[in-house]
């Protein structure tokens, strides 16, 4: 390659979520020029600090006498986020470049477009990020008939057919997870900076098999940490063991009789893995930041019509 | 009654939880002379403080040139509270005066007594303060034989027999609704004001017959609101509904064929007795605090010795 980022610079691919604002900077044949993040996200910004996040990254490479499309997903697209961009309905295919929503900025350097998200009506059900996730695994593999699981705050798993959506579902585990482990009477039971793998898969299969007793484990680890011996370590695996044994037990409509594709941070996935490998059912893991990028550049092309 | 409290004061009775700390001042026949509390619970005092933030409440009610004897149950008796009273262990008699321990105070004119909590092995549980609740349920019902549900922010649920404490289980949901309301992503979904009942009612009755499902229910409870026309007080109602429920499923062996006392503050004992009532379980409802303070005179005749 030759010249700066800033000779090279022809897109700007932005994963922009509540807490954080992660981008790519890409050159004219998709090639990776730099990274940038930082923890504006979308909760802590007013609709009119979005450009501002978005330049303090971004102002010195951008360059002068053109205009470099910015292609965005996630919360940024949220009625409180910089422009709404309406969610496509499910069974859809994931968002296309066709139809992002393009957001006023006063810089003329840049055009900003924004992605939907993917609703349900019935169950009703949101998505915003994860839909340019599964957009981007798509993309590297066209003929994908089978079910994704997306681990993260929020767990989607989704069922695609015929690069279609066809319907989703969300768990509150990570957030469940981060609420435990650091505000509830759990916070100093869980604190372990080890990882007891026996923990975590007698937990996980307990929670499997007797789902409605989670209350009553969680209190367990509390229970366990006074009246016996049970570590920090040991009580941070078994509270992600009984998070996740409860979420397989719920998303069992899911997985049974399947293979599934985990997309999401590696060492989560993992976890999820694992539990679907107690139950014989076989599965792969895709970084979730390089899917998101993925599912981003291939917007390139329809956005640069546009633009 | 002749004469002022400081006149007749012969008890105080303390409710300290980790929260808040709750007084009685009885006279010499067990007669309510006052109640005072304040928010200087065990969670937020160093064991240098539990005398002062006690005085704080009582110093002007205490007579001179005598011992007033002082007998507290709950949370002050742990082992980062005032003076920590040893659980007693299941099976046991919930704990008697004679069980208590003496806490080591400056001013001459009281005496500190602090009872234990009780543990149970296997599996490991713990309670403290709701031991002298079933102490005074029992004092009042002496031949009771059956099942107590004690719903709070840790729900217990025991079983009594030839008045003892057979075994016990603490469920997380208060915690839970407390942790999920105020600081998860649901906070705006579920903060009505208002409540409807058939809401309630159909959540529950939904997570008792699949509470594996819980963390997607959960998360639906936002798609709900964003996608469909949910209110704030359906969300309120629902994520009650949902965790009361999955508490009942996980409870069943306690309940399934017995009759149910509940302990606890009314509003929520009525939650627990509309379940149950749905699975064809008469119960009873008897004010926590109520149960409590006659827990806590029952021990009145004996501190009244060991002082």
């Amino acid at each position: 390659m030759i010249g700066t980022t800033r000779d090279n610079l022809a897109l700007v691919a932005v994963d922009w979520g509540t807490s954080n604002l992660r981008l790519t900077l890409l050159g004219a044949d998709g090639e990776t020029l730099g990274e940038r993040s930082s923890d504006r996200g979308m909760g802590s910004l007013e609709p009119s600090e979005f450009e501002g996040a978005l330049l303090e990254l971004i102002d010195e490479d951008l360059p002068e006498g053109k205009v470099t499309p910015i292609i965005c997903c996630g919360m940024v697209g949220a009625r409180q986020g910089w422009q709404e961009a309406p969610y496509l309905t499910t069974p859809c295919k994931p968002p296309e470049g066709t139809r992002a929503t393009r957001a006023t900025v006063a810089d003329p350097r840049i055009s900003v477009w924004v992605l939907p998200g993917v609703m349900q009506t019935g169950p009703a059900d949101v998505m915003r990020g994860e839909e340019t996730q599964i957009a981007g695994y798509l993309a590297e593999n066209p003929d994908f008939d089978g079910v994704l699981c997306l681990p993260g705050t929020h767990t989607k798993w989704a069922r695609i057919s015929a690069g279609e959506i066809v319907s989703f579902q969300t768990f509150m585990t990570g957030e469940m997870f981060a609420l435990l482990s650091k505000h509830s009477v759990l916070r100093h039971t869980v604190n372990g900076t080890d990882w007891d793998a026996d923990a975590f898969k007698d937990a996980m299969s307990d929670a499997m098999s007797r789902p409605q007793g989670i209350a009553a484990k969680l209190f367990g680890l509390r229970a366990d940490n006074l009246v016996g011996d049970m570590t920090p370590s040991q009580g941070k695996a078994r509270l992600s063991g009984y998070l996740v044994g409860l979420e397989l037990a719920g998303a069992r409509p899911y997985w049974l009789g399947m293979e599934v594709a985990l997309i999401g941070a590696p060492a989560l996935s993992k976890l999820y893995q694992e539990g679907l490998a107690a139950q014989g059912v076989p599965s792969s893991i895709h970084p979730a930041s390089d899917m998101t990028l993925s599912g981003l550049k291939a917007a390139y092309t329809v956005v640069k019509e546009l633009n």
